[in-house]
């Protein structure tokens, strides 16, 4: 499996880099470990530290700007589990199950292609361990009205 | 626990069979193993490889037809864990989990009785052992307009 | 980490007490064990043996009622926990995930405050230990016209 260092390298070479920690919005904690699993808590997408985008995908919310937002929660979540790892993200085996939740309008059954950007983030980064099982859901409403949230399980050694 | 020739048998007994393997809606895998645990990817309910049916539970879909949906996906489940298994099915310890999400219009509180169809399919073949942990969700939109969406944790030898 | 004898002290000083046991609505069962892990089915918002509260957050329940509602749920939660540990909550060793869900009104991006109070419950019991990873999401429609239902998964010895 990839180092740390050459999976920061990757990023990098991709344009993309680890945002700082999120904060959680209620009354739960970004990730618990137990065994070789970790799961990680649901995070919504966010840029500077504020929900976005925010509203409908398919209403309010561009294809682009939903799949960019997927991207930014992926980052987020890796953030999370180097942190559970201290510092060492060489020490993912492999990534278990993602679970994607989209504000889709009626009609829009393409909201799978939106939690793509986060699974394509995954796989560029571990190519055949960073592939997972995926479920991926239409709902009534996010936190904060945020247009996606994503949480995701990873087994570690 | 019954042998994978006589979960075979049973499920011909009741008239049904194994479909051809799902192909996934998007960049994901159909399942993940770590230890005893296999995790399988949400599918939709399909027929012939098109999403069957479609559209809302209680507005378009019949409760008969939201059941026999779900039944089909309790089948491609079983298909994708028996692949996961090498081919043995025998290898089942106990179903763990099961997710389900349903489309259904406002008032049809009672839309757990569509994922009861694919519960009964997991209690049919394995008795005691095929009961599991759900949860069912009503949920605005399913990936290509789908009624129903189904995943599965599976404890395995 | 604390006896089961002094958690339930903890609940009683609290004001609240464990719940009957919960009767499924549909073909599941409450909970099942694999290694140190337990899955618990989700659990709808009851009072009495009855759905309550039911309908839309924010539309026909109020946040006091909805968050009472998934005070409650976290009580059913632990009982069915307590069951499954043969009565010693004591053998928990940590919360790992929680999933919420409510049925919340266009707008109501701040429904995570509801399930907060089935996530206190959890910390006033166990401390850091309590603490829990975590995804809130807000649905169309939950069983029986619920308005939260909440499942968890614990570490356990």
């Amino acid at each position: 499996m990839p180092t740390d260092a050459s999976l920061l390298t990757r990023l990098d070479a991709m344009g993309l880099s680890l945002p700082a920690p999120a904060i959680p919005v209620g009354e739960f904690i970004l990730w618990r470990r137990e065994g070789s699993m970790i799961f990680l808590a649901g995070q919504i997408c966010e840029k500077a530290g504020k929900p976005w985008p925010t509203g409908v995908y398919g209403t309010h919310v561009s294809l682009g700007d939903a799949r960019h937002g997927a991207q930014l929660i992926g980052l987020q979540l890796l953030r999370t589990l180097r942190d559970a790892l201290d510092g060492d993200l060489g020490r993912v085996r492999q990534v278990m199950m993602v679970r994607g939740f989209v504000t889709a309008a009626p009609g829009m059954g393409d909201y799978p292609v939106v939690i793509n950007a986060c699974s394509e983030l995954f796989i560029a980064l571990w190519g055949e361990a960073g592939r997972h099982a995926r479920t991926s859901v239409g709902v009534a409403q996010l936190p904060l009205n945020a247009t996606v949230e994503i949480d995701a399980a990873f087994a570690v050694d």
